[in-house]
């Protein structure tokens, strides 16, 4: 097996105090077209899945049954941060559903959006399962169950929203189905080769070139994605500052343990990253590379500085180091 | 140069999901006893050294001559959380001094502990200096820096305190004081070989077998920490957790980017632990390994099995994985 390649480097004063190790594969319709690391790593996609994870919520018509918009559309490939502007459509989409917070299967967390989490700590408010970041992506499960009319627990591996899930998953990313976690969010996530994943975003990059039902819902989830980036995930986070850098021509999409993908219109490439370690500060260092060198982002915009070659600052706000792309990666 | 070694694994479902290595040392006054990964590579040991830096406070006569306890000398080299039994303590230690917070140059951030940071959240208070995780070490460059009479401005690499902290760090590690980085808390950091921090916290461990000064005021601050496992950290925080579980026999410190020392006087050794790639959650679960294969931390210990092979639970308190020390570490 091929070995991570070294993406990342945090230094501080004179020294290289940490560093981080990845799997990182560009690819196009036809294969793989550059890598770093082992191609064929096997890895769980988590979050940054959720627009495969949307696709059968549009091919079986139950978006637009449902008059979803476009906003929706994002938000249901969002690890949002719980603030106002995604919780609110949440509740609308519920309601307009004829459904209740206590139908998601998702769980509790605290919301990462500081004005809704400190205004839950200091009413003495527990978080509800809308504020969880996955919760527009179960608002779409939800929509397609009702479309289904299946049973109420939308998260078991053998329910049939899980099993088209898996079914698309399988077909674009190459992956088994039989290797699979539970996520955060209780939903199964499916494993897959981390070429099998970026050639999966190659698929989505290059659906408006292709006439087919399932290319045409994922060329609405790409533009969605693009057109929204504050829904996608929030106020000073990587996706939505990234995909406003690259003014609505990517969709870039964070997954928990060091993941990170991109779809690449423009291009016809798709791009998947995965942290060895499961750091997000490496993930998040390595897109942004990859996404400069593809020509995509541009290099000195505060965002790419902000994510790629962060200055570190202490408790005072003196600067006491950075991190950086490893000597190598990507070019 | 040797490459360092895995340490802890992170499985979801039947998948390997990420993976840590680390540079390990387990260290005599002889040498080194057992290495995993390259007992010569640079580290900067962060907060675990705090109870090097604060040999100058107790050799230079300041502390006893400012009457400091055993509570005061275990907060010294705490990375406290901010709890009211850390700042009251630290509030005390100010006052005795005749000084305010504002003689503090570590920088102000929101205390960890959940009861101080909420308080401040719904009072609209921002945080001061003593919430400082480094505020007892602080505390203690005050007292020395009083003793001393030298200028205000303590954390300068130059000053009188940080050169004696230096002369030690140096005398101790076999580190050259040459390279070094800024702290969180502004206090110079110097580095060092694992091994040399390895044989340091071994010459901690063995302080009470020698009469002179230096291993006097070695053995008192390790008695401190050993003595008051709540003050070096806080409640549900790894070295407090697992000095508990070691009742009251070994003394353990993390530090940023993850690193992690123990002290064990009964077995007259010393350990030190890097994570490569900064991670807290692989130092803590590696130096509970060590400690468990060294005979010193009981493996069934709950705080044992909630470091070292914690089982990872979802949003809806679903087990969905777990960690565990990598196959041959340590043994």
């Amino acid at each position: 097996m091929t070995q991570p390649h070294s993406v990342a480097e945090i230094w501080r004063g004179n020294l290289l105090e940490s560093r981080h190790d990845a799997h990182v594969v560009v690819a196009d319709l036809s294969g793989i077209r550059a890598a770093w690391g082992d191609p064929e790593a096997m890895i769980l996609p988590r979050s940054s899945c959720k627009m495969i994870q949307a696709l059968p919520l549009m091919t079986s018509g139950a978006a637009d049954a449902a008059g979803l918009t476009p906003r929706h559309l994002a938000l249901s490939c969002a690890s949002h941060s719980g603030a106002d502007i995604h919780i609110d459509l949440v509740a609308d989409w519920l309601a307009e559903l004829g459904l209740a917070e206590d139908d998601f299967r998702c769980g509790a967390h605290m919301p990462r959006d500081k004005a809704v989490h400190d205004r839950l700590i200091c009413a003495h408010q527990a978080p509800g399962q809308i504020h969880n970041n996955c919760s527009g992506k179960h608002s779409g499960f939800l929509t397609l169950n009702r479309h289904l009319k299946a049973g109420p627990d939308y998260v078991e591996i053998d329910h049939p929203v899980q099993q088209a899930v898996r079914e698309v998953f399988c077909e674009l990313t190459g992956a088994d189905g039989e290797t699979w976690g539970i996520d955060g969010c209780s939903a199964p996530n499916f494993a897959c080769t981390i070429s099998g994943l970026a050639r999966a975003m190659a698929w989505f990059a290059t659906a408006g070139q292709r006439s087919d039902t399932m290319s045409g819902a994922a060329g609405r989830l790409t533009r969605a994605m693009m057109a929204h980036p504050e829904l996608v995930a929030g106020e000073d986070r990587a996706c939505t500052d990234l995909m406003r850098a690259m003014d609505g021509r990517a969709a870039i999409k964070t997954g928990a343990e060091g993941v990170f993908v991109a779809i690449l219109p423009d291009k016809g490439l798709g791009v998947a990253v995965k942290a060895v370690d499961g750091a997000t500060r490496a993930a998040e260092c390595a897109i942004a590379a990859v996404l400069v060198h593809l020509g995509v982002l541009p290099a000195g915009h505060p965002a790419t500085r902000k994510y790629m070659t962060p200055v570190l600052t202490n408790c005072r706000g003196l600067d006491v180091g950075h991190m950086r792309p490893a000597p190598g990666f990507p070019a």
